[in-house]
């Protein structure tokens, strides 16, 4: 078989510059591990930026999230007695988009089937040849049988445990890492959100946030221990610890019910410098990592998306390979950016474990700054919304 | 003797306390337990917000400042390769301004005397009796003799060694600190400065800090180990090592000289809480110490200054006793944001021992988005030219 971009891995990431080369007229292939129902059973990110939103649109797959999704101009930040709003629209001009990632990838792949484009599923030995000459290949598997696709390029979207980044040999890949000290525990439940924007709450008791996918689902988190496991925490345990780490009017309001879906996930700072090698190029969490707090997973994945697409775009259509030779300086720029405001949020709010009295009052008095400057409130709107490609 | 305010302590907070007292025709007395030469051999800050330069109008010690000091619109941050200029001015409307610690504690001590205001000097077992009492006295021996002022109020503007914040009873006193695991070795040379705003730089030889007093007398500081001595450092190798840390444009054109003063001190950040206990109130270093970086120490002292004077004043002048019995919890609110800066600007331009690549991508990101923010700038630039009293 031969395409011109072979796309590893059936992700957002991987759809969303699919669909994007698509209604370009280039040709994809998309080789995804697993099925399409296990990659829609992921229960994942779920705030959008602008930017994003406006990737899907581009892509034709975003009428449904223009009509299911909601817009929050703003978030709630509380700590302690202190609860304020940040409010994003004032600050940027600027809302962010509350529609799901499993919503998402649904509407990526009902795009790529509708326009045909080849997607392979439940493929494996997956490998990557040739690519730093001018004519790559991949093999890959389906049921025991040895596959190959020749390619002009090849995009790694297989995520943080695929072999795309693996590729790239240790002599010229550095990677950087923070492994933080505790995990999220999240429950999906078919309960009203306990309020209409989400609330990223710190407490002496350790961090806990009150999210949502719609106006009838409701995603909240709290901080727990990396040797905790779901089955160690009843629904009754969680409700009764979130209650006692968010605001009280928050707390007194929720309203609980039975979780439809419970799991523990670690926190991780992850950059893997360069992320292209010859014609690979990785995207999303192939290359990077964030902690959860902040919603840049996803969003970092698109912007990768972004360049990477617009890449390609100027090299087939307009014979300038600017784009695709500079694919990793300008994807990283943005990547640390995002990686600085997760990490910084993910300090302003969490409990950890060796956290001195004198480093405490420093969180409070960062938080206090926040709520109390104008400034600072324009420097996490313009973070939470997206900074500029 | 007795008088109204007693003020123990001889360096700028006691003596801009006295003159803004003794200008509302408030008494005090000042005790010192130095001479005054040895005050003014003291080589401190030499930034002052325009609040504090206002306060020293106020105290009628002004007219020097305004004939002698100049002006900072701004400040130059440096970080390996890149290096950025942030304009107070144009963010916050307000400049700094460059006048030495010596020269306006000689100014205070000037005005003080020809008030004919009372000073004491060499006086040493300050002891501080019945502060929570309406009817405090300080006993004290000059000479080996002992004497007692009765008094009012008490002010402890005497430093983080002095007597005023023992007095106050551990089971009410709470302090707050964290050492930082390095010190600056500065030293003060007859050279024009190398710059003519200030240059922080940080870089993966650690911190440096260009800086002056005047158009002829250059202050530079390098991070160094708590480990070092002066004596380690000649002025040859001093001046290699600072070269090594500054913009290369700098370097080039740096003029060295004899060092006409080598010191090095250690980085502290510290809060007493509360500031205040029954009429006995904290002023300065007697109650928080910050790290130099940002130059906030002599400015937060005058921040309490400002809080002590005008809670005074009301109580003499208008009979009103709100702004002494809040004393303590206006001076904190602004201690803890000037804290935050001092501590956020340490952590984001020095090495740490125990730094990972990953935390040193951080500050590059930091420093980063400090460059191309424009409200990442007007943040640090409130900060820095000082937040409203």
């Amino acid at each position: 078989m031969r395409t011109q971009v072979c796309i590893i891995g059936g992700g957002p990431s991987g759809l969303l510059l699919g669909q994007l080369l698509h209604r370009q007229g280039i040709a994809t292939v998309i080789l995804e591990r697993k099925t399409r129902d296990y990659v829609l059973g992921r229960i994942r990110a779920g705030i959008l930026e602008t930017g994003t939103a406006d990737l899907l649109r581009q892509a034709g797959a975003g009428d449904r999230m223009d009509r299911e999704s909601f817009a929050h101009e703003g978030t709630v930040i509380a700590y302690g007695d202190t609860q304020f709003g940040v409010n994003f629209h004032a600050h940027t001009g600027r809302d962010v988009i509350v529609y799901g990632q499993t919503e998402l990838t649904r509407d990526l792949y009902d795009a790529r089937e509708a326009a045909g484009a080849p997607t392979l599923f439940n493929v494996d030995h997956v490998t990557i040849h040739d690519a730093k000459s001018d004519a790559p290949h991949v093999t890959y598997h389906v049921a025991g049988t040895e596959h190959r696709i020749d390619c002009d390029f090849i995009a790694g979207c297989d995520g943080f445990h695929g072999v795309s980044r693996q590729t790239i040999p240790l002599s010229v890949r550095r990677e950087y890492e923070k492994i933080y000290p505790f995990g999220w525990l999240g429950i999906l439940s078919e309960t009203p959100p306990v309020h209409d924007e989400l609330i990223y709450s710190g407490s002496e008791r350790g961090f806990a946030l009150c999210s949502m996918r719609s106006a009838t689902l409701s995603r909240y988190y709290i901080q727990c221990a990396l040797s905790d496991s779901p089955e160690d925490w009843s629904d009754a345990n969680f409700w009764e610890e979130l209650k006692r780490r968010i605001p009280e009017d928050a707390a007194d309001r929720l309203i609980t019910g039975p979780s439809i879906e419970k799991s523990i996930a670690p926190l991780r700072s992850f950059v893997c410098e360069p992320m292209q090698w010859g014609r690979l190029f990785l995207c999303g969490d192939a290359a990077h990592i964030v902690p959860p707090t902040g919603a840049k997973g996803l969003n970092t994945a698109a912007s990768d998306v972004h360049y990477l697409y617009t890449g390609l775009r100027q090299h087939y259509l307009d014979g300038d390979s600017d784009g695709i030779e500079r694919y990793s300086e300008r994807a990283l720029a943005r990547v640390w950016k995002a990686e600085r405001f997760s990490w910084s949020t993910t300090n302003l709010l969490h409990r950890y474990p060796h956290q001195s009295e004198f480093d405490i009052k420093m969180q409070q008095a960062e938080v206090a700054f926040l709520r109390d400057n104008a400034a600072a409130q324009k420097v996490f709107a313009q973070n939470y919304v997206g900074l500029p490609y």
